[in-house]
C-alpha cells in the first residue's frame, strides 16, 4: 500500500511525527502537498480539508490517505499505522500505554506552540511576543521540567527491561521522543543545557534513535526539512530569559 | 468489571466526558476521589499519579482503572471502553473516525480551557485576566465557530443516514458533543447565542443526548457536578465583549 501523507509543505510541524514513522519503517510514501502534479501540491490538500470526495474530513493537517480511508490528527495516524509499521508491541495493554504516551507528547507539543502563539494562531509572533515572554517564563520553568521529567521516570521505570519508552520494544513513541528533544534543543538551547543532567536516559534515546539507519538515512537526506521560526519549534532567544 | 475512575472532586473538568460514558452505558463503577475510606479519596489518586504502584504512570488525571490496567488520558480512555461499553460501531475505519473527532473535540476543550488560562495554569484567571480577555476575543470570533461549524459539517453530511455524529450509530462522540454544547452555554452564552441558527443540528444532538434516559437520570442526580469557576467551562462575562 502507497500512503499518502498530507501535511503543510515548509515544515516539519506535526506531520513531522509522521514522517519518522513511514521513513523508519522504510514505507511506500508520498507527500503529497510538497509535490508537484494533477492531485499533487497544497490544492490537493485544501480539497480534502473543504470536505469534498469525503464524507470524513479533517480538522487540521496532517492526514493520510490509506486507500480509501482517510485519518486525521498525528497521533490517530501513528495508532493506525503503529501495528502495520510494526512500530507498537502486540498487546492492547500495550498498545493503549504507547498510544497514552504519545497523547501526553502531544500535548506537550501543543503546549510548546503555543508558547509562542498564547494569544492566536492567527496572528504573527510579534503580534503577541510580550504575552509570548511571559508564557515563557511559566513554561521554562515549570512545563518543561514537568513534562520531560515524566517522560525520564517512564523510561527509568522500564529501564531493567530495555532502553526503549516502552521496555524493550522499539515503537513510533521512541520516533516522537526523538523529535521531541531534537526540537526542544532547537528552539529551548539554554534549557536544555540548564536541565541536561536531569534528563540522561531521554538524551541517550534520541541519539540511540538518530543512529538508526533509516532514520539516519532520512535526517541527511533532503525529504528531512530543516527547523524554523514558521514550525511549531522556533529559536525566540527572548523567551528563555538570560 | 468494575471500573475506578479518578478525576478532581468537584468539578466536572474532561472527567465528565469519561463519566457521561460509563453513566450512559450504565456501568459499574466508582468514582474514587469523591469517596472517602480506605483506597479511596484524592491522596489514592494522587498515590497512583506519584508512580508508586505502577510502572505505567499517567501524568494528570482522569484515569480508569480496569482489573490491573491503568489508563490515561480522556481520548484514550473512550478509546478503551468504546467497544466494551457499545458506544462506538464496529469496523476499524468508523472507529478510527470516531476517534478522530474525539480528538479534535479534545483540542478545542483545551483551547476553551487556555481562553481563561493563557499564560499558564498554576496562576489565577485573574493574574492573567488582561491576556485572558486578549485571547478570548480571537477566540470567541474565530476558534468557537471554527470548531463547532466544522462538527455541524460532519454531522451534516451523515444527516441522510442518521442523526448522530457518525450518523445513524449512537457513540461516545454524542456524549462529549452534548458535553461541549452544555459546557460552551454555560461559560459563553452570549456567543452561544449569536452563533445559535448556525448549529441546529449540534443543538439539536444536545437535546437529544439530555434525553437518553441514563443521560437524564443522571443529569438529575448529585453525581453530575454543577458547572463552576473552577473547571474547565468558565462563565466569565467579561471575556465575551459586549
Amino acid at each position: 500500500m502507497r500512503y499518502e501523507l498530507y501535511y503543510w509543505p515548509g515544515i516539519q510541524g506535526r506531520g513531522e511525527f509522521v514522517r519518522l514513522a513511514l521513513e523508519e519503517a522504510g514505507a511506500d510514501y508520498v507527500d503529497v502537498a510538497r509535490l508537484a502534479g494533477p492531485g499533487r501540491g497544497i490544492a490537493a490538500m485544501e480539497r480534502l480539508l473543504e470536505n469534498t470526495g469525503t464524507s470524513r474530513p479533517p480538522f487540521a493537517p496532517p492526514f493520510l490517505k490509506a486507500g480509501r480511508v482517510v485519518i486525521a490528527q498525528t497521533a490517530n495516524i501513528l495508532l493506525y499505522l503503529g501495528p502495520r509499521l510494526g512500530l507498537v508491541p502486540r498487546g492492547e495493554a500495550s498498545r493503549l500505554w504507547a498510544y497514552q504516551l504519545q497523547l501526553t507528547i502531544s500535548d506537550f507539543v501543543a503546549e510548546i506552540h503555543d508558547v509562542h502563539h498564547p494569544i492566536s494562531g492567527s496572528l504573527y509572533y510579534r503580534q503577541q511576543k510580550r504575552e509570548a515572554r511571559r508564557r515563557a517564563g511559566y513554561f521554562t520553568r515549570e512545563r518543561f521540567p514537568k513534562f520531560l521529567g515524566y517522560f525520564e521516570r517512564v523510561l527509568d521505570a522500564h529501564s531493567k527491561g530495555g532502553k526503549y519508552m516502552l521496555g524493550s520494544h522499539f515503537s513510533y513513541v521512541d520516533l516522537s521522543i526523538f523529535q521531541l528533544i531534537a526540537g526542544l534543543r532547537y528552539s529551548f538551547p539554554k534549557t536544555m543545557k540548564k536541565y541536561e543532567d536531569e534528563f540522561p536516559g531521554l538524551l541517550a534515546l534520541h541519539d540511540l534513535v538518530a543512529a538508526r539507519p533509516n532514520v539516519a538515512a532520512y535526517l541527511a537526506s533532503e525529504r528531512r526539512l530543516p527547523f524554523s521560526e514558521h514550525d511549531v519549534f522556533r529559536h525566540y532567544p527572548e523567551l528563555e530569559g538570560r
